[in-house]
Order: C-alpha cells, then sequence, then structure tokens
C-alpha cells in the first residue's frame, strides 16, 4: 500500500496564470486523444479507475482525514460533504462503473439524409474538448465529473474546493493508473493542484484552453463564475420551484404530489418553494394538505386567502415569493385560475421545475407550452427533475439557462454536433 | 403612397442604456406572447409583412436613397451592399415568404418515454426569447434576421449599420404592420433607432433583457462582440477551409472538387484556402489542377514539394497556411500522408469547413471522425457548408463555435428544448 501521495507541484506554483496555461494546453493535445479514442478504451479506463479507486480506499481515506484535520473554519455540512468513509468510497468507484456502462454518444449520426444537390448530410456528435469544472470541497465530485467528461470524450481540469486537496489528489492518482491502464494521456484528466484562488480566474478565462466551465456548488460561486468567465458556462442558479394546483385537480393526487415535491428532501434545488391553488378548490383541498405538511413539521406562510381558510398561517411577505428556502418551510398562494397561476410563475420563479395538477387536457396543455422553465410537469412532483430520473445516467448539472443545454446536464450536454456532407465528387453549381 | 418614415425616436435617444432597456422590456414582454403563438399566426404574419415589403417598396427605395446619399464614407463593396433596387426589395419578400413556409419547430416534442418510475419523459422544442442581432449597413438582414426570429417565436432587437438606418426604419415599418395584422405585439421585432454605437455596448451586456446575440458582419465587429459580451454569442469567425486529394483519390473528383472549391466564389467564407495533396498523387494531379487554376485566374503560393512539381508557383511563407484569402489566391502543400493533412488542418485551420477526396473508406471514416471543424466533407466541394444546402431553408449565421450551436445556423438553433414529464399523481420515493 503506498502511502498518502505528495502534492507534486502545489507547493511550487508561483505563477497561477503561466500553471493554468499549461495544465490547459496539456489538456487540449489530450482531447484529440481523447476525441478519436474507442468507446473500448475508454470503458477500460474508466473500469480501471474504479478498480483504483477500491484498492486505493485507504490511502484516500488517509488523504481525506489530512484533509479533515486541517479544515477548522468549515460548518457540519460542509464537512461531512469533505468527509469520506469506506462507503463513500466505494459509491465513487461505483459511480465510475456505471458511467462505463452508458452508451458512448460520440460518433452517434443523426438525420443523414440526401439533398436535392445529391450530397448526403447529417450531423456527428463530437466532445466540446476541454471542459473546466470548479466545485467545493466535495472529494466524490472529483470522480464523477472526470468520469462523465472522460465517458463524453473530453479531456478534464478539476479545481475543487482546497479544503480537499489532498483527497482529491490521492482520487487523481488512481484517475491517472487507470487512464494509463487504458493507454490514454494521463494528462486527460487533471486536477489543479494549488489552493490559491487566483487559478478559478485563470481558469475561467482562457478561451484558448477550456471550452466551457461547469461551476458546482453554491450561488457565491456560481454568480462569480457566470460574472466573470471568458468562456461559456453550464450554470445552476435558484430552484424556487411552483406545483399549482389547478381548479379541475384530482385531490388525491394533489395531495400526494404537493406533499411529496415539498417533503421528500429539504435542501434540493427541485424541492417545492411556492405552493399555488386555484380559488375555486382552495377551501377543499389546502386543510387535509395543511394537516400533512404540519405533522411533517412545515412552517406555512400564506397569502390573505390562504389565511382567510387557515388563520393559523402565517403572513407572507413579498420577499416568500421569491424564496427558496431549502428548508421546511412553504409559501402558499390562492390564485383566481391558471392564467394568474402562469403569472406568478413568470413573476417569482426561477425557470427550474414547475409543476401543474390538473385532470383537464386543456390546462394541461397550455401549462406545458406556456411556461418557460427547463422542467414543465403534469400531475407528477417536481422532485423528479434529476439527470437519474429522466434517464440521463448520471448528470454533471442541472442548467437553468437556455443555450446550449437545459435542465439536468448529462453526457449529451458535454457534446456538440457537427456536419457531415458526404458526396461522390460533387460541386455546387 | 406615405412618404418616408421619419426617425421616429432617433433625434431624441439621449440616454443610450436607457433606452436599450426600454426596448429589451417591450421585447420581453413581447416575447411570451411569441412563445405561445400558434403557427398560423406567425405565418400571417410573415406573409402580411412579405405583402407590406412588396407594397411598400417605392417607400423603401426612397428611404435607401437618402441613406445612399448620406453615405460618402463607404468603399464600393460596402455602398453596393447598402444598396437596394427592385428586384432586391423583390427577394426580400420572397426569403420571408419562404420562411413562412418553413415547418414550426416550437412545441415539437422528443424522445417521449416512460421510466421505470411511471412518468413519461421527453423534450419539447421552445424560443430562445430575445434575440439580438448586430449587422452592419445591409438593409435585406432586416428583413431576413426578422422572419427567422418571429418563426421560431423568438422577440428579436435588430441593430443595423448606421449607414442603412432609414432604409431599416422603411423595412421595420413593413414587419410593425404585418405584426399588426397578424395580431400579434409589434414589438416583438424593434429595431434600434440611433446611430449611436454605444447602443451595441448597451444590447450585449444586459442578459436581463437579451437571451443571445448574433453577430453578422466584419471581423472586427464580431471579435468586438464576442470579447464584451455579457450574454451568449452565436459568431462566426474565420473560414480558413482545406480540401486534402488523399493518395487514394479519383482524379477526375479531386480535380473537380478542388476546383469547386475555390473557384465557384472567392469571397465566402466556405471558399478552399489551402488544398493538401498526398505526396504519393502530387505529380500526377497538381500539372492538370493548375492549369485550371491558372485559366481561372488564380494566384498560386506552394511549399517547396509543390515548387518541386511546378517552379513558377510563388514560395508560401509560414503566414500564407493562416490566410483567408477571400480572392483568387490558394496555398498549397504536400503532406506526407492523412495523419500529416490532418495536423495540418489542426494547427492552421479554423475549424470551419474541411474536405478529402479519397476512394479509401477507412481513410474518410477517419477524416469525418478525428477532423474537428464545423462541417466535414467526403468527396464534395467545401461550397456546400450553407445552410440552404443542408436544407435549413434559411440561416441566421455561421457558428464557429462548439457550444449550442455548430456550422450553418438555421431556425433549430433559435430554440432551445425544455424538459417535460407527464404523471398521474407520480410522486418520488
Amino acid at each position: 500500500m503506498s502511502s498518502v501521495a505528495p502534492v507534486s507541484e502545489g507547493a511550487n506554483i508561483s505563477d497561477t496564470t503561466a500553471y493554468i496555461t499549461r495544465l490547459g494546453l496539456a489538456a487540449r493535445a489530450a482531447a484529440i486523444t481523447l476525441a478519436r479514442a474507442s468507446t473500448q478504451m475508454k470503458n477500460t479506463a474508466l473500469l480501471a479507475i474504479a478498480t483504483e479507486i477500491e484498492a486505493q480506499a485507504p490511502v484516500i481515506l488517509q488523504a481525506n482525514e489530512r484533509d479533515l484535520a486541517a479544515a477548522h473554519g468549515l460548518d457540519a455540512a460542509m464537512r461531512d460533504r469533505l468527509s469520506l468513509n469506506a462507503s463513500r468510497v466505494a459509491a465513487m468507484a461505483a459511480g465510475v462503473r456505471e458511467i462505463a456502462s452508458l452508451n458512448d454518444p460520440i460518433g452517434e449520426i443523426q438525420d443523414l439524409a440526401f439533398r436535392p444537390s445529391g450530397i448526403q448530410v447529417g450531423r456527428m456528435r463530437v466532445p466540446l474538448g476541454v471542459v473546466g469544472i470548479i466545485y467545493e470541497a466535495r472529494p466524490n465530485v472529483t470522480a464523477d465529473a472526470a468520469a462523465l467528461c472522460l465517458k463524453a470524450g473530453n479531456a478534464v481540469i478539476l479545481r475543487g474546493g482546497s479544503e480537499a486537496l489532498h483527497s482529491n489528489q490521492a482520487i487523481a492518482r488512481c484517475i491517472s493508473l487507470g487512464l494509463g491502464a487504458a493507454g490514454l494521456p494521463i494528462t486527460a484528466i487533471q486536477v489543479v493542484e494549488t489552493a490559491d484562488r487566483s487559478a478559478v480566474g485563470a481558469l475561467i478565462s482562457n478561451p484558448a484552453v477550456v471550452d466551457v466551465i461547469v461551476p458546482r456548488g453554491g450561488k457565491g460561486l456560481i454568480e462569480r463564475v457566470s460574472r466573470e468567465a471568458k468562456v461559456p458556462v453550464i450554470k445552476h442558479l435558484d430552484g424556487v420551484c411552483h406545483v399549482y394546483i389547478d381548479a379541475d385537480a384530482d385531490i388525491d393526487k394533489a395531495l400526494r404530489v404537493a406533499f411529496n415535491a415539498k417533503c421528500q428532501r429539504y435542501g434540493t434545488c427541485n424541492t417545492l418553494e411556492t405552493l399555488l391553488i386555484a380559488q375555486s378548490c382552495a377551501a377543499r383541498i389546502l386543510p387535509p394538505l395543511f394537516a400533512q405538511y404540519r405533522a411533517a413539521g412545515v412552517e406555512l406562510r400564506g397569502c390573505a386567502a390562504t389565511r382567510a381558510i387557515d388563520t393559523t398561517v402565517k403572513m407572507a411577505t413579498e420577499d416568500d415569493w421569491y424564496a427558496e428556502y431549502l428548508a421546511p418551510i412553504l409559501a402558499v398562494r390562492v390564485v383566481r385560475d391558471l392564467d394568474e397561476a402562469m403569472a406568478h410563475i413568470r413573476q417569482y420563479g426561477s425557470q427550474h421545475t414547475d409543476a401543474i395538477v390538473t385532470e383537464n387536457h386543456t390546462h394541461a396543455q397550455r401549462f406545458l407550452r406556456e411556461v418557460d422553465s427547463s422542467s414543465v410537469m403534469v400531475n407528477a412532483s417536481t422532485r423528479f427533475a434529476d439527470g437519474f430520473e429522466y434517464g440521463l445516467g448520471a448528470e454533471i448539472g442541472i442548467s437553468t439557462d437556455k443555450f446550449h443545454a437545459r435542465g439536468p446536464v448529462g453526457l449529451e450536454g458535454l457534446t456538440s454536433q457537427k456536419w457531415i456532407v458526404l458526396g461522390d465528387g460533387h460541386v455546387r453549381s
């Protein structure tokens, strides 16, 4: 069993910009090889990485202990995300194996068809090139993000929270060994080995060596990256999700969906934050629904019409309609009809995930068409907005943008399509 | 016949940023209506716009004369692009009618399928929102870009070269009348009515009111927009296109494709700029090919091996390999094999359009897979890289980026996809 991998270069990095450029050029070169690597080679590497992670679990855990010992300023939640144990390391390896089992999107040819000129035109799926991942002190992201990028044929530069540096280096060592075993360049996946925060600035402002940045973490990180980036960003901002219980809702489905959307997990971005309900059914549905919420310990904040039905509900302020609580708190508003519900979502929502509960076909169709969110649902819990639930196999993040990828982003979001043209000596007249 | 439309607001715009924000907010509101507008309403508006353009041709031409009279500093090519005549106005109207005849991409649902949880998951095509188009003094772009954005359900803000302001206003008046006739908000398509250059800066740096910018014009404009933009940009930079004549090329196809790619039109971005040829067939193919080029008046600049075959060819410099001549000049390089050809393309190309001429299946497959350009071709002229030739019906531009849209961008590039989930009271466990 080898000892904890030393900080190979970290101690000697003085010029961060030059260092990031060096990593970037190496990634750019590796990306050429990755783009043409066969599915088999990529899978061989992924399986070898998973095996290495399992074999080196004690080394990874030792490195993680070193990180934890040095991490004084972290709160309990951050400390929990930083800390690894045997089952978390096993889950990391299992996740990498799962990605090996996904279909390889690279090289897929779509819509190849003859044109009147005689040429055949279609589109071939290709990697984006070099992906930069910026994340907080969560070592499991290192394996997960690296594996997804590798499967999609991209080189990747990983910049995790400095508190996790030793854990990340230990995982990176497993990744290098796996790449090497498959005959792929080890510079295909590189970890930034400096705690210097200027490394993030250098990484996000060099379009010559990075094709896309995926920030994963808190809102502060994502806002900073988005504001300063000179390369495209796949970003995830707020999740102010709504369930609208329509006048024509089935009461059982309404109770089930609205409860699950709020209470299945409080801290996730696809959790319900504001419940909207048509005035004609509010008096019938809110009392049993509120009883469920109260039993689960959810604090309710409502509009005047909500409080007219249940006087124990707290008065909601304007701020409540914008709030992403990520906590057992729910804002409730009674609306006149579908139009007022959609107007509320447009004004206060974050275009993440919104659902309608209704038996009315026309209302369902209008909600699907007109609500401009990355996921729009009928009679289903907002908690389903997730790459695994959608069948993507894995997700690199959830995009709240419309450009390129929207909603849960899996392998396909890490690719592009080029045009291919097949002729037989065809020329343009 | 009404007279030339007056500059309605242009003379009074003092605060450009506030003005652009005003246009943007109006566009944002109109975009909501556009997104849910039926195909029929959009087509009615497009056909009404075409009819107005035809009816008001004399007014448009009068406005154009006013622009031409004021445009002293323009060179002949720019003046030609600015000037309209009866047949150009008719072509403008015909172009708008053609866009009306294209399939509406909005609302298309793709891959709707059941997941193990019981929910149905698919993706619905939706508009991007508000599109900003920045272009030079080419009034035909006003009608063309507006029509494409409208068909894709987007609101649009058009900022054409100030030399074309009166022409653009006259065309904008036709557009407003057409939108009004269809019952759509006239703020769905707005023309920036100030010549102040700071309007461009304001337009590209306000992600709250603009979702994507499409710059159309010279490299200087595009580089400036890309550098300063705070919103996504669909951009087109250089077209340094290659044809590689492989050792296994058919000589007739090679002569035909290499000649057409260079000589069918010199000034376009998909024109051949550097010819690569395998050394084993250079002595056989270059002499007859050079004879064709010389007959067409093309100046040849070659590497040492090229000049060993034809001593009258000028010596190429390193700069020639990077050059986008847009002129009857061709750089020629003899390479060892496919690998050296692809290495040359990687080093000097601009990832626009590259073609191989070969009868060898493996070489064709490798070229298609490994050349990282927006269009990659086998035995076909690079001149085919075009939205119309690819069957897009029309194009808003050609993207040399990989993110979002790549290569010719038609209606689909002006859209996004959201996730839709259909359940029957399904909740997540």
